[in-house]
């Protein structure tokens, strides 16, 4: 098939729907192809630069390639982005860090958060979901786009970084009133592992979220958006 | 099968898994039927009540009836619990009212984390997912079992009730050290739609969530995690 063709030949992935789009098209993150059917191309013509592929299709063209339960009229091949260990600089400001975060959902949930929150930098321990895996890339929302995501050893990555490392933990300090640094790394640990025991020891400080009830943990997207909430405001 | 057929019977539910089953033994939320390997009967045998009736079976047979990719050695069917507006009573606390939350993961996520916050009744309105789809309850990892939870006529119930109603908006007041009343309902609407406009109506305040980056809106659970942290902080 024609778009596993491009996507094994261009190192490509494939967004849909027009909200995904829509949001690279903003962002001036352009597709190797855009694939719509003419009732979309005729709505959305101008907002397509002209350096753009386009390939006019139907619906039904459309509902046989696409991985969604209720396809939509556009979707798009796009470069994937390389972001390498020398590329980022985060020492001026508040960067996340991800340590085996595997479900796509809370992954992507994650990724949306820390937009929100300004942050463009996420650190990934190399056992974290691919970013490019179908559910992470539509759960961002688009924030993908916007977002320097990189994997590598975290353990070695933050043992040599200088920057306060907080780890979101069960049986740390109460985050009450808390001052936060200016600039900062946030760890944040998989749902069912927590944060391993080797990147914990990086970090200088250890931080919960107070609890009212009996639920036994908070989900590892809902802490993320807590604690930058926190930094932040 | 016979598994059905309990389930039509009974209007019960199935619960999977030895997170599920723990909660609900702990909850003293007794199921009508547990379903487990010898290994986990054995393991577990002085945890289930006497008045439990148990079905010993292979997991070759469990992985038949599961509906989890990971099939796990306990299941068991539980009672659904009728919650109905006369038996609720939210006149002194904080409770959190849904508007058109209709992605499962969401709504168990929000159940899970109202429960953290120590909310434990939650209203619905009829157009919500229903809490008995097996991905909420999921989602829940537990909290099922400690809340209230009741669908109704949103709109009807909230312009009748005395309490201040905060609505979680993209456009309202920014949260920003706002003094919460001891008691009240915080009213979190769909993420597509956000909240209808004749439950907004009956709402008196409209908060919104600062935002320091470029992504246009919050996940749902995200913002419920965000608004009760500050809310009983």
């Amino acid at each position: 098939m024609k778009l596993k063709k491009y996507r094994q030949n261009y190192e490509d992935f494939v967004i849909e729907g027009e909200k995904l789009v829509t949001e690279a098209l903003l962002e001036n993150v352009y597709p190797d192809l855009l694939i719509a059917t003419a009732d979309w191309l005729q709505a959305n013509r101008r907002s397509i630069p002209e350096a753009v592929q386009v390939v006019e299709t139907s619906m039904a063209d459309i509902e046989k390639i696409s991985s969604l339960s209720t396809p939509q009229p556009v979707l798009a091949l796009m470069k994937k982005k390389e972001v390498s260990i020398n590329t980022i600089d985060i020492t001026q400001k508040w960067s996340l860090a991800l340590d085996g975060i595997s479900d796509p959902g809370n992954f992507g949930t994650i990724l949306r958060t820390a937009d929100w929150f300004g942050i463009d930098t996420v650190l990934c321990s190399n056992d974290c979901v691919d970013l490019y895996n179908p559910k992470v890339i539509q759960s961002t929302m688009g924030s993908i786009f916007r977002m320097s995501v990189c994997y590598f050893d975290l353990h070695d990555y933050l043992a040599s970084c200088n920057l306060p490392k907080y780890a979101a933990v069960l049986d740390g300090e109460m985050l009450d009133n808390h001052i936060w640094p200016e600039k900062g790394v946030l760890v944040i640990g998989s749902e069912s592992h927590g944060i391993s025991s080797k990147v914990l020891a990086t970090c200088n400080h250890a931080i919960t979220i107070p609890s009212y009830g009996k639920s036994e943990s908070l989900n590892a997207a809902i802490a993320t958006g807590i604690l930058l909430h926190d930094i932040k405001r």
